[in-house]
């Protein structure tokens, strides 16, 4: 039974509440805190793209194609469908001498409510590459192209290109990656259950390099750095992942994933962090992050603004303050 | 500690779960199912808005302006902001001599994607009518028009408009309502804290008129029916109330509340039922209300109806499925 880490208040009392786990490691696989089930496999969704990004470097598509920082973080974005995303997705599958309709993650309207309304006061329609991993298509499609591999079915189980995925998300988390903990997500790739100590030790081998091997070890910084450097195209107006790692700038790197998942790293204290919101609500799982962040960065002056992202407030369609969100006594 | 009542699946795994407490009464006041812990205060949000529009009918409003089932719909609905919600909430402020400028819900695009996709492209903005709280606060302003109460400030704890409100809350539910257990709803206007064993009390007497009085049973009555009647008016498009209210047609009412709260009632049977779901998802909500129904009803037709609606499958960007939500065997 996982505790309570997030409570939503209105007024005085406790409306909502919600449980989680957190685990967070170093590089040399130490457990340094812990909290609930660590063990118990979850669905990383898209909180471990930068994993999923290494094959994009390691097999020199990136650097063939000449991508820099704005390029690697769209590769590793769950992005808001802003012109900016959307354009810089498709500058990247041109790159390649693709278009959209190589991409294999279907349509939606952007998760940005104003580019929504901005795109159809346009008269505009939705196409692949509003799909909030169109960032991550276009790595996919990239690194098949570069490697002369048909890139069509590429978000298949079997492919080559999820292959190379798997390999880098087993050497990395430690992990076994199986049809027996394999699962579709929602952009059609296969997505693994793996136990959140497994995720916390990786990201913290993502952002140490601690035994990932030479090659490995600088892929994986630079793409971590890539989005600690371009905040916004790795997320999205107004979105958590934004003002964590602006908080403070290139020594926080946070992804959130689907279903309440977040995994980080904080580079200069060789930590990886992983947790997951049991009923699979973002808005707690960003407080929960943002928590312990707050607790990990002890007196930094980061810790303050950590320490605001961790207690929003909640205001109504009239803008009257009616609430907030808290993290409990577990993550303090 | 609430059960667990709502798994989510990804292919085989458990991806998240939702614990939640239901209570269902009759209208004599004998618990017939309580399901966690159901004395715990929530705030049942817009899941009663149907006790909410008796003064409406009580003070003779409805009748002064014409209201039928639509208006009545409308008046307990948190509609999706679809143009024929817009309409008939704009029609019956005119009935009064207003229009939206009166509304103090302030205005948000509307909960239909569709619908705002739609008044995008069409080069509209949102007003106050496309708030899915219009037809409620359309329905608190003709009642003060009809009653010769100033209208304005009508969202206000103070106000006789929230007064009125706050007495047929009391005499429902028969918790008490005051400033210790009071929140800001999203919509401004006050929201209380009461036990679920209350709310699913308060609706069998809805729904069976018990020690409630001849015309608040009456109104009451008309109110449930109303709804039952126009199932797409209380909600909208593709939204869970119309599917639960439509398995059997003028036998069940349902309305949902934010952060996951369901209040209905079984009029054939004399029951009332409230629930909600601990972290305030309106997924599992739905889940758990439809679960609760399919058992209440037993062998009817339209349990079978419910059990589809309590087991919905989740498909991905394009189409494929991915997973499902089922209730756990607390609810079975």
């Amino acid at each position: 039974m996982n505790p309570v880490l997030v409570e939503v208040l209105r007024g005085a009392m406790v409306e909502s509440a919600h449980r989680g786990a957190v685990s967070v490691y170093d590089g040399d696989g130490k457990a340094v805190w812990e909290i609930g089930d660590t063990n118990r496999p979850v669905f990383p969704r898209s909180a471990v793209k930068a994993i999923q990004a290494l094959p994009l470097i390691e097999t020199g598509a990136a650097d063939a194609y000449g991508f820099g920082n704005r390029e690697l973080a769209l590769a590793c974005a769950s992005h808001s469908g802003e012109p900016e995303h959307v354009e810089l997705a498709r500058a990247m599958l041109a790159r390649a001498g693709l278009d959209e309709t190589a991409l294999e993650c279907g349509a939606h309207w952007p998760t940005s409510e104003a580019a929504t309304i901005a795109l159809a006061g346009a008269g505009g329609r939705p196409n692949q590459l509003h799909n909030n991993c169109s960032g991550k298509h276009s790595g996919f499609l990239c690194t098949c192209c570069h490697a002369g591999i048909d890139h069509r079915g590429y978000v298949g189980a079997g492919h080559a290109s999820q292959e190379m995925v798997r390999e880098a998300m087993v050497a990395v988390t430690g992990a076994a990656h199986g049809e027996e903990n394999r699962g579709i997500d929602g952009c059609s790739i296969p997505t693994y259950a793996v136990p959140l100590k497994n995720l916390a030790h990786g990201f913290a081998r993502m952002a140490t390099g601690a035994r990932l091997g030479p090659e490995r070890a600088s892929a994986a910084k630079r793409l971590l750095s890539a989005c600690m450097a371009e905040p916004f195209l790795v997320a999205g107006t107004g979105r958590g992942d934004v003002p964590l790692m602006q908080a403070a700038p290139g020594r926080i790197f946070v992804k959130v994933g689907a279903e309440g998942v977040y995994c980080a790293a904080l580079p200069e204290l060789g930590l990886g962090i992983a947790l997951k919101c049991d009923d699979g609500e973002i808005r707690a799982a960003e407080v929960m992050i943002a928590a312990v962040l707050a607790k990990l960065l002890g007196k930094d002056d980061a810790a303050a603004k950590l320490t605001g992202l961790a207690n929003p407030t909640l205001r109504n369609r009239m803008d009257r303050h009616v609430g907030a969100l808290r993290p409990t006594a577990a993550l303090a």
